[in-house]
């Protein structure tokens, strides 16, 4: 990549700059306004959204997309109805900006505020979900920041339609309507020029898959936040109970096989691998997953045998790799060398074991005695997400519009001076 | 810079790593005792610290540093008697590691704990003051972060002197040695190294000179808490109380004009400028300060016109630029041209152009009626600093051990599966 950037983008940048100075000082009433005008603009125009994304489906099609990816482009009503709940739910949300995280007093006299301020202008590179256009730049607008979207080519009309009723949004709440912008081309050096913009974007949000996600983490030099694999390990400890247990493991595994929550990678404690493991594995495989299992499980029916690269899989699918551990500590020790500090859950009654997992990984997400796909911003209760992050730096886990903002100090004195 | 990075770095890199993982674990009493301990064994090695600063001084004398280099570099037992008065705030404050930031329960049955975690491991770059060697060790140390020291060739005996008191803290108190890392040689290779590192380092914090930072800045791939310049203004509003504004306004100037929280710009409200701001100039020329003044000023005694180029220096010196503005909003069109985003004051009595100038605007520390020269990590009551940081990204303002934290996520169901 060369250090140019296209007049076209350097221009999005700064009119971004320009809307973010505005954004930062909105009423929060002015905000919330725009997300509910703009998701009466999308509800009034389902037909037309429907029919632009008509148009992608077919042409993705025509490419001979995948069926997963093109459920992921599909729009219909009820998607569409969703959208707009998603919106009506971020505009509903306590608005960040100004909140007060942390107040107090020095004996000089000073009363020092930590107050919340918005992060600046974000960027968001994402592949074929179009609902991202909409919960990308109403996250981004709750938090005071201007964003930026770059959508995948297939999903470009759809994009397009959805972006014009947020614009129509901020225009009926008198923001300024570069606020939000899509970026016009298809072209693909407007992912480079965007991961270069460090004077025009503060930080970068990818949301797709894993070559996606690679490419922005080693090429952007402006900060990102994203996740580029989620291999969740779920642990069934001696301690755990057997419901639980097995509830647990199956709905981690099958509830949905393609989102980064999914488990990948069941660990059984030596004691149990032979009674309940037996059992979670012998429910895995009614259910139609293909196990993978190490040493100690390959006696039991209907599975494989683990090849070495099983463990570390991200297998989107019906395949989970499975193995034997002694305890807790080589759990911890097999998810430190094969996990990715996504999402990591125990199954455990020991309360001592339970903190002993808790305290001793570092993933962004720990679990006890629930399901790794739980790991989502809604769920969360953050009302939608912009991603989930598993780097330690700004953001953390689901990123919503509370992680979108920096913050600044307020220090109150009275003619005061330092000695 | 080549990718390469040399042996010895990444041998450190390494050991930092390893390091860190025991330290993520390490109870908050040995951490402390750590702290304490290195404190008991800096004031009893005293003498020998003193002597190795003395072999610098005289290095350094030879090599022709200026006064100020000079009295940064210098250590006598009332300096020494600081850093281990700092050791032993540091040691005593509370541990940020496994504090809950907030909790929250979800209508499905899960409980949500936000929990600070360690960094990793962070790298400090700093020139001349020894005392850096000290408070960056602690409080990466209180956030359950190893560190690597990279100290200026002045100090380099001095540092040496420090460090060793600092891993006899580590030892007594059980603690891997390798937690508090110094950089043993003085090949600035090493600092390029450094700034690449992004397997082994997670942050890195440059402290000196506007040299320094700024190649930080430019060069480093591993995310940079810093600020490059401390470009501070102060507003003189026309509701501003005299007294205060003429203490404040000296204060802020002339306490110290070497760092990075002095004034380098008077901002005068029109209806005061030949009143209140006419005798606070005269209270700036009167106190030895070099005013350097824009139109309606200048007839003033004592004073000099301000050339284009005055608006927006950093003198860290006995020289300030003045300015005559209409009102709140212009003087902050002055401050977002001409700032550094560090620290901005305003002397006011009028609530609401207070708040406005708060609101309107996103330096690191806003004051109000309070002396710039409190932007400082031990004057907002974080025990040390490790450096000021005017980025918006993870940490701003004074960088004390909290801010070196990040968190993860700890959820807790019984037996909670997703619908």
């Amino acid at each position: 990549m060369t250090l140019e950037i296209s007049s076209e983008m350097l221009d999005m940048g700064r009119r971004a700059r320009a809307a973010a100075q505005v954004l930062a000082m909105a009423p929060a009433a002015a905000k919330a306004q725009a997300l509910n005008a703009a998701a009466d603009a999308l509800w009034t125009q389902r037909e037309d959204v429907v029919a632009a994304n008509a148009r992608d489906m077919a042409a993705a099609q025509e490419k001979g997309l995948s069926p997963a990816m093109l459920d992921r482009l599909a729009l219909d009503e009820g998607r569409i109805s969703g959208i707009c709940d998603a919106l009506r739910t971020v505009a509903a949300q306590d608005d960040p900006v100004g909140q007060i995280i942390t107040e107090w007093d020095r004996p000089t006299g000073l009363h020092i505020a930590r107050v919340r301020t918005p992060l600046g202008v974000v960027g968001v590179i994402y592949e074929s979900r179009p609902n991202v256009t909409a919960d990308a730049g109403a996250l981004c607008l709750k938090a005071g920041n201007a964003v930026i979207l770059r959508g995948g080519s297939e999903g470009f009309r759809s994009n397009h339609a959805i972006h014009a009723a947020l614009v129509q949004g901020l225009r009926a709440a008198g923001l300024p309507e570069d606020a939000i912008q899509l970026v016009q081309t298809t072209d693909r050096a407007a992912v480079g020029d965007m991961l270069r913009m460090v004077e025009h974007i503060d930080v970068i949000v990818p949301r797709g898959g894993k070559g996606l996600v690679g490419l922005v983490q080693r090429e952007a030099r402006v900060p990102v936040f994203a996740h580029l694999e989620g291999i969740c390990h779920i642990y069934v400890d001696a301690s755990a109970d057997a419901d639980k247990a097995r509830a647990v493991v199956l709905n981690a595994k099958t509830r949905r096989t393609g989102i980064c929550g999914a488990a990948e990678c069941l660990l059984l404690h030596r004691d149990i691998a032979d009674g309940l493991g037996a059992q979670i594995i012998a429910d895995l495989v009614a259910a139609g997953v293909e196990m993978r299992v190490g040493a100690g499980l390959q006696h039991l029916p209907g599975v494989a045998a683990a090849a070495p690269d099983d463990f570390g899989q991200e297998y989107l699918d019906k395949i989970m790799a499975a193995a034997v551990v002694d305890d807790v500590d080589a759990a911890m020790a097999h998810i430190r060398q094969y996990g990715s500090q996504h999402t990591d859950a125990i199954l455990a009654e020991d309360d001592a074991v339970a903190a002993r997992f808790f305290a001793g990984l570092d993933s962004a997400i720990l679990m006890r005695n629930a399901s790794t796909q739980f790991a989502d911003g809604g769920e969360f209760g953050l009302g939608a997400e912009i991603g989930i992050a598993t780097g330690k730096m700004h953001a953390r886990g689901p990123v919503g519009a509370e992680q979108l903002t920096s913050f600044k100090y307020l220090v109150t004195g009275d003619g005061t001076v330092r000695a």
